[in-house]
């Protein structure tokens, strides 16, 4: 009988991170200083971060070793296992071989947890006794609430206020491991109360609480901040799940032809594929597909510069493809897509070609979505079934040429608490968001003027 | 390092289910007729069931052959990981090793799947076109949804109305998988329209629920019944989980001294101790504890006689721990854990004293959960978390005496779509329910008279 799923031993389990920052194709655009215009050093970057991950921001060093009380952590749900999708490979008709790599296996329910639990860490090793982050649909605040639960961490989450009320239950989920949950804007900070005074019924934005969280770390002494993507050593930190990827491909007797997964800050695309990227360097043809939404489509719309991480100007300023960091997508189910840039490792490798980009309307991505549910029983989450759209594309190109391409992607995690989005689509109640260029023009006037 | 998961490939997956009623210490008292009161045959349960899970049900042969297309939709999540739990361990403070089997893996989120897969691919095998069943709380609808849709069968669903309205997304869980749900009471059937004419605002019971899906299927030559706990055949699918655990315990060099599980229907610590039973009978020194709630305690506290197996006594006659038929438990947020029999093998099992049974208030479970979580990652439904409350009892028993046993349980399933009642016991409103002997005593004088 075929083999379903490729599992790897926990003694097979990857012991050092891949650091892509000495193999990039170019140079890495330095992160600045959203006051001074100018490269960020460590000490600016201190209020905010404990030095290991300063460090790791910025290392040259290719691998850096997994300390054990992480991996200890990781093997709850780790290796992950590679799955075939044997039957959505027959509901297509393909010749194509699919594969994903199922990452909804871990407590929180996503990859998430591979960073947060490794930023606890090097908190907790720091003296740092609390974390501050900010969450919109509640992916990321779970994992960071999981992570520094169990590492005796307190944890405070700003979640944008509308998700607090709509989605109760990934609040619950923070608070079942210990977390303090506020819905954002709060009065406990200067960046809420400046929102409350201009609206007391503001909803709340994820820009919005970010500021919140970034000015609770900046101002206690025992508390630094949290971010869940986007910054070098989170996508760093993901690299486990390509890197076992890479083992269980070879355990296959696979090579990938096409590699594919969804992009919101770009965390779980980059982890996955960044290990895959040297080989691609060396002549290999494989062909990585980043996909988002065409409402918030900065890597396939945006232009390629210096922009803020957020709204209010506080996060340092980098370079990535962006829709302004003013801009506010609409309100897609797939909120963890939802972010005005994107992860700047992943940009310089689309500016370099090495990276495709594409985008999907959310009624087709959850067409996709419930075809997967039928034919591999696991329900996506929104941000997931990016990802399966294109892959089903792809597969169906193969049909049409009759390829029998490898291809390969990253089930991000599930969509236990997103089944409203399922609902809505079965009962047709589900909308597009033609995005008009202008309101991407509009956005993009407040960019800062760097050389 | 420690290892933390002992993990089967999909090879080493148990290829036959092993039936214990040729094993069992005392003849299987017969399933009788609910009209005639007659020992059941095989042409009473026709309209109802397939013959092949008929002859499942009263078997003599001592394992039966996994057919190879359930292996085939097992291995979508099976082997199941048996973790270690060193973190709930240290916070014990016990010399206990305790494992747990993890059965929270399935797509559907819980053990159900085990059967529904099994029942599913006979009906299809009979030329059933459609599979009718009862859900309460929807563990069980998602998971014969979940299994229907795999092999093209369609599926309706009763569910208990109230619980239709407060759970929305495990009805929409069965939407995505394709199967038809519908609140109990209905108008498609006597049933449901003589209860909605005593009430037209009837909140639905599970035994009502019940008697629509067994009319549904009695009056439809398509259409079959689906039970998804208490029978044997569904005891008997399940044991793919305890075989599994007795290849992961020789793994890890290990013999089980005390065995627990959660018990409503009883289906999952069955299929998770029966293959123990034999070592037990051969001498070997292992408790079995089945847990169950105070507000539901058939086995501590009901009478082992013949009753009914549902409200309107279409279902067959039964020799169990009962509560009478007719009982109605407190609205505990187990809901798998409310009926008010168990399964005949299971109270054969009690009867013999090979099963102990103990019964929890919710507030202390709920308590065990929390520690779970915070120990283990891992958020428990509400049915598991009896178990997990029986299981720290047991290894703090072992610290007070300094013994170190291996406690192994089975982790029945995750709380995903429970978080609600982890709200309420984190904000205190969470209530016990005491139930008076009386009202057990009430419900008892209705159960028939057998010899």
């Amino acid at each position: 009988m075929d083999q379903n799923k490729i599992i790897l031993s926990e003694k097979d389990m990857p012991q050092a991170w891949y650091n892509i920052l000495p193999d990039l194709p170019a140079p890495f655009p330095p992160h600045l200083h959203p006051g001074t215009m100018k490269p960020l050093g460590p000490a600016d970057l201190a209020p905010l971060f404990p030095m290991e991950l300063i460090k790791q921001e910025v290392s040259m060093e290719r691998f850096i070793p997994i300390p054990d009380d992480i991996q200890r952590i990781y093997k709850l749900w780790r290796p992950s296992p590679l799955h075939r999708a044997y039957r959505l490979e027959k509901a297509l008709g393909t010749p194509a071989r699919i594969y994903y790599k199922n990452e909804s296996v871990s407590p929180a329910g996503s990859h998430k947890p591979n960073t947060a639990v490794a930023q606890a860490y090097y908190n907790k090793k720091e003296g740092v006794t609390r974390l501050a982050t900010e969450t919109g649909a509640g992916q990321w605040g779970s994992a960071l609430a999981f992570a520094c639960n169990l590492f005796g961490l307190k944890c405070t989450v700003y979640m944008v206020k509308v998700s607090y009320e709509q989605k109760p239950y990934r609040k619950i989920m923070m608070q079942t491991w210990g977390a303090e949950v506020h819905p954002s804007p709060t009065t406990l900070t200067n960046s809420g109360k400046a929102a409350l005074q201009k609206d007391p019924n503001c909803p709340g934005s994820l820009g919005l609480a970010i500021s919140e969280a970034v000015e609770d770390a900046a101002t206690h002494d025992d508390t630094k901040y949290s971010l869940g993507s986007v910054l070098n050593h989170v996508l760093m930190h993901q690299t486990i799940v390509g890197l076992e990827v890479e083992k269980q491909l070879k355990i296959a007797k696979e090579k990938p032809d096409i590699m594919i997964g969804c992009v919101g800050g770009g965390s779980n695309f980059g982890g996955f594929m960044m290990p895959f990227v040297r080989e691609k360097m060396k002549g290999r043809n494989i062909r990585f597909i980043a996909v988002e939404p065409t409402s918030c489509p900065s890597l396939t719309k945006g232009p390629y510069i210096y922009d803020y991480g957020d709204v209010a100007k506080l996060a340092p300023i980098a370079k990535m493809y962006t829709l302004g960091h003013g801009f506010i997508p609409p309100a897609i189910h797939a909120g963890g897509l939802r972010y005005h840039g994107d992860a700047p490792i992943l940009c310089l490798l689309v500016n370099k070609k090495l990276i495709e980009a594409v985008a999907y309307d959310q009624k087709p991505v959850f067409e996709a979505a419930l075809m997967f549910a039928r034919t591999e029983g696991i329900i996506p989450a929104p941000e997931t079934a990016h990802a399966i759209k294109a892959v089903i594309d792809e597969a169906l190109k193969c049909k049409a040429s009759n390829e029998a391409k490898c291809i390969v992607f990253n089930f991000s995690g599930h969509g236990h608490f997103d089944l409203a989005a399922y609902d809505a689509y079965l009962s047709g109640k589900l909308e597009d968001f033609p995005l008009p260029e202008e309101k991407i023009k509009e956005a993009l006037k407040d960019v800062p003027k760097v050389d």
